[in-house]
């Protein structure tokens, strides 16, 4: 059910919090400044003129706006939450070697390597700096632990990498750390600086981890889908030997001289032409897609479950479609 | 005056704080620990049991004790600033491609520069995590806006390098970054959880400043300085085309046929044998490391003379001979 419409929720959030993503987005250029490196504004407004969908940021502002927050202080963190993602994605690009992002060439290309590492270290430190603002330790200890997953989980998807034993546990780690983490942490903070309940506060944790991981379950299917495939290409993460869900499944389902084509493509990283099309059989003849959409679809299940517990409002619906939004690019 | 019990007043400072220092290594050794990914550890135990000198700790612990502190935050703060420091190692060392590192084979050659980038931001989380637990927003701004100025430091150095314009205030800037601001927040923190007044707190800090810059000229010089060559070659900082003071003063002393040797070797980049040789006879004609050395020595002085403010106590005559040690190498 590909639903022409999915776009319009993440659309209609936008337009809600417009004056408050206005405001973002001038905090983060006078933040995004640097008074010695120019090179730190450049290789930032890159990244960020770019566009992507503001979607952390957005989320911060929701979850406070949801809980009838009033004071200056959710512009901050969501600042602080684009500027945490970015300087990520500068890291990301650097470990990956990648050369698109966002359909242009990446800041590591651009630039260097060593450009995209100095400039995500100011922007980390940047991102410290604007939340330490808010005041609020519980803020502080979010974000910092957040941070501390994010990194954890790279360092795993690092290692688990081309490891056939890679498992399932393994794979929900490693997206907890590269997407969930920081999603969990933007909803929280907007409830920690609206001096919402526990109950609003975890409600909000854990809708954020729970849309972060379909997010992250639709992107890895969305590799291996022929169809809308916009500025990667098919199969990046079997030619990069990354252990997605989809591989995953079917590596526990394969035998024999599956399991050696496994070992030859994935373990021992001798590709040749053709293997991708094998790859996308194998996954195919196991239910291997159809199982990882099953999943994406059961954790964006569980994101909207998880906003019953809120104040009934406009706000909570957009976030509820959101949640149908990030999967329906995958089902 | 090369002074053979130069290395004591360091050795004393660790003496005197032994328990303190016990204390702060065991924290390093918990925290340095990753539930999911055990590459973590790895890389910072590799980085972290080569030793290194602990100054930076020392300088938290020492500025704490010196006013009286009776708590534990002194830990904390002393390992957040390790950490802070052995992230940027493990950056800095991808971003010059070192090789050597405290005479050990450095984390991006043993394993690569993906773990280093990624180790690295771990570490900086972990450092914002261990800040957060003293609940003391003043720490966090300090040593938030220290982890800006150190990555700012760094890109500057990055665009400044084979940039014949580079002159003194860029350089000082450059330093500040990459030594003097850590060195500067190590010793404030110490102040602040001391709930010491604003005259300790300002000394101290300007205390760590100029003790920095102290220690980072002097490290700029000893790259040109035949003896005492530990762990790094005579001229690295020539090979790289790094424009330290020493080669900064020669350049603007240049004219003519000087200045295009420059030119080349430093700008273009295209340098021969007996270059480096050139280089030091430049550097001794105009008195370029002479004029060096006197500003290391100058701004040792100004650390000494920014104690004056702080209580009498053995801890400060440590500090004070520790402005000696840090030149002393190199006069």
């Amino acid at each position: 059910m590909r639903d022409e419409t999915a776009h319009r929720p993440h659309e209609r959030l936008a337009r809600h919090l417009a004056d408050d993503l206005a405001a973002v987005n001038a905090l983060i250029r006078e933040r995004m400044t640097s008074r010695h490196a120019p090179r730190i504004p450049e290789v930032t407004a890159h990244l960020i003129d770019a566009g992507g969908k503001r979607l952390r940021p957005m989320l911060t502002l929701a979850s406070a706006r949801l809980l009838g927050y009033r004071g200056e202080h959710h512009i901050r963190l969501a600042a602080t939450v684009e500027f945490i993602h970015t300087a990520t994605l500068l890291h990301d690009d650097v470990v990956d070697g990648s050369e698109k992002r966002r359909g242009r060439p990446t800041a590591n290309l651009l630039w260097d390597n060593k450009s995209s590492v100095l400039v995500g270290d100011y922007l980390f430190a940047r991102s410290f700096q604007l939340m330490t603002e808010t005041g609020k330790l519980d803020v502080l200890r979010i974000l910092s632990d957040a941070a501390a997953t994010i990194a954890e989980g790279e360092v795993l998807q690092l290692t688990a990498a081309q490891n056939l034993s890679t498992d399932e546990s393994v794979y929900l780690q490693v997206v907890r750390g590269k997407t969930a983490a920081l999603f969990a942490a933007a909803c929280e903070v907007g409830a920690v600086i609206s001096e919402a309940g526990a109950a609003a506060r975890s409600a909000l944790h854990d809708y954020g981890d729970a849309l972060g991981i379909a997010f992250q379950i639709a992107d890895d299917l969305l590799d291996f889908s022929p169809e809308a495939k916009i500025g990667k290409n098919l199969g990046d993460d079997f030619r990069d030997r990354k252990l997605t869900l989809p591989l995953i499944k079917a590596i526990a389902a394969a035998e024999g001289e599956e399991r050696a084509f496994w070992v030859r493509t994935i373990e021992q990283g001798r590709q040749q032409e053709g293997d991708l099309e094998t790859a996308l059989a194998l996954m195919e003849r196991h239910g291997s897609l159809e199982a990882t959409r099953a999943e994406a679809l059961a954790w964006a299940g569980r994101a909207k479950a998880a906003l019953a517990a809120l104040p009934d409002d406009p706000i909570r619906e957009m976030l509820s479609d959101m949640a149908e939004y990030v999967v329906a690019r995958c089902t």
